[in-house]
């Protein structure tokens, strides 16, 4: 597709975060099985059902702005989430194991907080204040979800596996 | 390479964005002549000086671990790189592609910032004082940086774009 238009590029980049989103839902929806640690547990259980979240209010910008729900392939995220699958399985020690799974989570929201930012600055430029508002939901949330990795690791797990 | 220990994971991780550095700089290398605007041009060329000062303090910290500078394939960084080129490739349109440049360059920084955030908590734990301060060093020029794009953006090119 031809972008000749900042209207054009922000279609492009609400595609390829609809596709991140669901790209990491899909392929790492397995995380919390992956650790010994119950907090770490409740936290990635919680993060999965707040992506369902963030995609339904993706949905709801596209059909605010009329149009159909559609990914873009990101190879962003493809490439995260290929990295953290091999990785997660290389760490043979379960509290490595569990600062590699929150790492790598912290990599995914990082990935989404820079889009997100991008995003609603753009949505706010463009005048659709109400995709704006619904973007900008969906970034609060992702830096809430740093936040509480960050806490996480510095108060518990990093602890342990040092 | 198992990794069985902090220590383990926290070399590895030095190894993917020693290469993820090195990668951005060498297919990146060029953005600075796609743009028209002098503004991020002189942004963009900075960012190429810095990323190299970020290299040298990198081999500075393999040094002081007694090691050998060695970088792992950072899929991720890959992934990123990929969809810049092809993404700037689409856009048609002068300003929509700064507009583009500078998302780009920002899911960038964002992700050597979560990777840099997460090596400097794990260095400190480690107690790799030294290391840990090279490594904060390119944690905040990393910062200064995606500050430096959001005020590029917000003041200048994403109104002319729209």
């Amino acid at each position: 597709m031809a972008i000749t238009s900042l209207q054009d590029l922000f279609e492009h980049t609400l595609q390829d975060i609809y596709y991140a989103e669901r790209h990491g839902l899909q392929e790492l929806g397995d995380l919390p099985g992956k650790t010994d640690s119950s907090e770490l547990k409740t936290t990635l259980e919680a993060h999965g059902q707040e992506t369902k979240k963030h995609i339904e209010r993706l949905e709801q910008a596209f059909k605010t702005l009329g149009k159909e729900p559609k990914g873009e392939k990101c190879d962003a995220m493809v490439g995260i989430v290929k990295e953290t699958k091999s990785l997660i399985d290389e760490v043979e020690d379960a509290d490595t194991r569990d600062a590699a799974i929150i790492a790598a989570s912290q990599a995914i929201d990082h990935y989404e907080i820079t889009r997100y930012g991008t995003l609603v600055s753009w949505a706010d430029l463009l005048g659709h204040k109400e995709v704006a508002n619904l973007l900008r939901q969906n970034l609060e949330s992702e830096k809430d979800s740093d936040g509480r990795l960050t806490r996480l690791a510095e108060d518990h797990l990093n602890k342990q596996a040092a």
